[in-house]
């Protein structure tokens, strides 16, 4: 595969890293990147992540191949909005977001309807820094993403955006878009919002600048997701309320059962749920 | 200083660390340990983490000049009434367990009253591996050690204890008991069962299997410590629980307004809470 013209809208961590890793790939002739920030664009061209730098998302667009959406998904529907007038047949569009139900949504209306050139997808990478500063070509290898074709996506449209993060050594899988949704509620959104409530409460009690003194290595990981992009994870948790809420309410509940476990003295209870805890992990991630 | 006989009870990776960390520093003659497994003992030896291996605890501390407990804290009574008749004056006698509360009381029911050559301590270190084959010299180095001692306990012992410590590597401080295992709660024992709880949510869902695939590098380390030793975190939660308690409903109570935040769409109260932990982390955990 090769992509003549590669199209980033909005030059971060995401879309940064992509460009690195198909310019190393040597798959794609031409980078442009489009951001909000004049600021962001001339880093992006400082660093060999972009060819080249537009401010105007129209010129941008014009006569791509492939343009990826990588902007926070609140943020999502404005662009498509922006980019639908000048939109050319032969161009497929695809995102980074890491919901996939608002994505569709925000496309559906923005665009009239779903284009058959949409490719929703999701890469599940990331670190906690962000901006084109963090992008790195490695980012994406190894890692999985996730296509969430809608039923208008045409087929070579799917291929294409499929080849595309294959370039970039990931593993890419299908899946609908109701399901990914409950699948990232459960493993990314849920846990990015117990680890940021953990640490606010912490933050807020009157002796927090003695507790996190001795906060050891065990806290450092739990907590490292807490320091993710609040904007980012603002729009995240809206987007995908739904499936979080359900995630929510099943945590809570259990919790809720294991704090009475904690009242009553019930140590063959914490024990199972420890064990059984440990025993899943240890077994899914090694 | 110098320990003539240093007694570890319990040959973990608590006290097997702090054997190999002492006998590196040339701190120590001669290192006994004692173990209700045979088996631990035989590899201790062959680790080179003790020199004389005992099956028999009147044995084990005869002539001691400190003796470590470092077995689960569930267990530190039972052990305190073995020792408590072998005991000899110039012995000093010291804990390693995460709860201080829980083994002050057990040490006053074991031994009649708190003896003066006790100080309780808890080296705030350690991984999700246990047993002595993953015990290392280096373990407590540039780590906090929290001395908890009690009215009774005599000045000397105190600053033998954290002479020992300090040999180590470790930043050894004071702290009343009670405070201590606040400061716990809130850092180390309510993340613990945070992480076992949202790992054990996962694990009995349906989709389980499938939802573990897609956890990326963010729920790997925000779940670590749910690979932790069941039975040891059975027994701290349980030991610590009324501290633990307090900072559960207090969690709870900000996650549930962080979740009625998510089902109002209150952006801002999200952005907020999220934007404190990330400061809060940030400059704290760097």
């Amino acid at each position: 595969m090769n992509i003549d013209r590669l199209v980033i809208l909005g030059v971060g961590l995401i879309g940064g890293s992509l460009a690195l890793a198909l310019k190393r790939a040597a798959v794609v002739t031409h980078v442009v990147g489009w951001s909000r920030r004049e600021q962001t664009l001339l880093k992006a061209l400082e660093l060999g992540v972009i060819d080249q730098a537009e401010t105007e998302i129209s010129k941008a667009v014009q006569g791509a191949d492939l343009v990826v959406a990588a902007v926070p998904v609140g943020a999502m529907e404005a662009l498509f909005k922006r980019i639908a007038p000048h939109l050319e047949e032969q161009t497929i569009i695809t995102d980074a977001g890491s919901t996939k139900g608002s994505v569709v949504e925000a496309a559906r209306r923005a665009f009239g309807k779903l284009p058959s050139c949409f490719v929703p997808g999701h890469p599940i990478a990331g670190v906690e820094q962000s901006g084109v500063e963090a992008a790195f070509a490695d980012l994406y290898r190894g890692r999985r993403v996730i296509l969430t074709p809608t039923p208008e996506s045409d087929y070579t449209a799917v291929a294409r955006v499929r080849a595309m993060w294959e370039q970039c050594g990931a593993k890419v899988m299908e899946m609908d878009v109701a399901h990914h949704d409950e699948v990232l509620a459960a493993t990314s959104h849920l846990p990015h919002l117990l680890a940021y409530s953990l640490v606010d409460t912490l933050a807020r009690m009157d002796e927090s600048e003695e507790i996190f003194q001795f906060a050891a290595g065990g806290f450092r990981d739990f907590t490292r997701i807490a320091s993710s992009d609040p904007q980012m994870w603002h729009d995240i948790c809206l987007a995908n309320r739904d499936a979080l809420l359900v995630m929510l309410e099943r945590f809570s509940g259990d919790l809720t059962q294991l704090t009475e476990a904690v009242r009553n003295g019930d140590g063959e209870y914490l024990k199972q749920a420890f064990l059984r805890a440990k025993q899943a992990r240890d077994r899914f991630c090694g």
